[in-house]
């Protein structure tokens, strides 16, 4: 079962800001992209349904550290680790680095939920489709 | 001097996602520009020079906690904190509140920096002109 | 009956881009969210609902023409005119400028529709909670 | 000589708003990144430097209609097309379609310039190492 997952993506104009740099807060789409490609890598997707429900994965908590700048049209390669998988939620580690130089790492949690248009979100355990199909990194990673 | 800025800020239709919601990245950006308006509150900016030399702020981390979705058209509180003031870098802590409920909090740091085009960012000890007109706030806040 | 709108707007750090000015697409963000302080200054809202249905507003055009660059910082003037109410739709014409030099003019029409969550956008009949309270700028704005 | 790109994109979550499609704005995201990867694909940048100086090419119009909503997870098909190319400027026509449906067509013009830090934008003649890659578009088209 994957715990691992690698994608890059190109650095695009709309995500400089006029300190000629990557805004900060674009590291958390590129992110939650990732997130998204390793869900349909496994032949689901974020926006899955669960008995004709809608679900969703609302964000808990979301951190990073920069330490190197990103610039316009920069490939970056995306490192996404299963950190912990627990039973209504996942934390996902993640590493962005440029020619084998790390310029961001992070975590990310997010609960599963069912996305109700008029009660909200609800968490509930991580749907069996998703849960068998993935795994937590070992420790050292 | 002061070590705490309030604002409000109310939420666009381009804040939210498909799940109904503000989109988590965009929290990064309230904090943001709530930092620059505290600048502005004490007659400085974000992007001030330094004898001719334009400053800048990259972020070295960034941190939020979501406790409570928000939605389109709500009006956050945001509550900005100066937790440490070093001598080239500052780290806020955020309180992001609706009615008083909280919706969520974390803490940004970012580095005083020389911008220079060509030779990119170069760390500085902050300049007199903010050094001298912010505190940390104490302890317990 | 208003026919026109007029707020302001400062432009924030993520609004630039490496060019030092604001991004090209963010205008478009900026009118949108003119238009819907226009709704809530009348009492209503992009988002109501009629009869237990969402309504929404999906564009069917936009344009603008980009007259001067706006900087980070600088406090823009919108001014909203509806140009056109349809049965259906509405057109509203819109100028940004700083300072009284124009930075930016356009326009963008949009279609009232129900937002069914299975059956996606169906035009309706602009209700007239909305219809009866606005009407069309004279021919000559 | 080319004067025509055809490209991809997938849609992510940040691109999506509350009435579950894609952001109208996002459009003009498309179309600015297909640009430069049509740049790219010729050798060369949007970005690129011409005689040690900036080069940039600050929009001067931009302009879409909507024919039919996008969707998280949708793959598009964005074509470009050169449809005047002038001594200081370039007009893009665009088409976006999914699965052969048309989701949304338009146009943007953009003027080559220097951009000096100081003083701003400055219209110079297209670059001989662009100007001579790229030709316009049979009128047909």
């Amino acid at each position: 079962m994957p715990y691992e997952f690698r994608t890059q993506r190109r650095i695009e104009f709309c995500d400089t800001d006029q300190a000629g740099v990557v805004h900060f807060s674009r590291f958390f789409i590129f992110i939650e992209t990732a997130e998204h490609e390793f869900l349909r890598s496994l032949g689901t997707s974020v926006a899955a349904k669960l008995d004709g429900m809608q679900l969703g994965w609302p964000r808990l908590a979301a951190s990073c550290e920069y330490l190197s700048p990103a610039k316009f049209e920069d490939v970056l390669d995306i490192r996404l680790l299963v950190m912990r998988k627990g039973t209504k939620s996942l934390t996902y580690k993640f590493e962005i680095s440029k020619d084998d130089k790390l310029v961001a790492r992070g975590q990310v949690s997010a609960a599963c939920c069912i996305c109700d248009p008029e009660k909200g979100f609800q968490a509930i355990p991580i749907p069996s489709f998703i849960m068998e199909q993935i795994e937590e990194a070992p420790k050292q990673e």
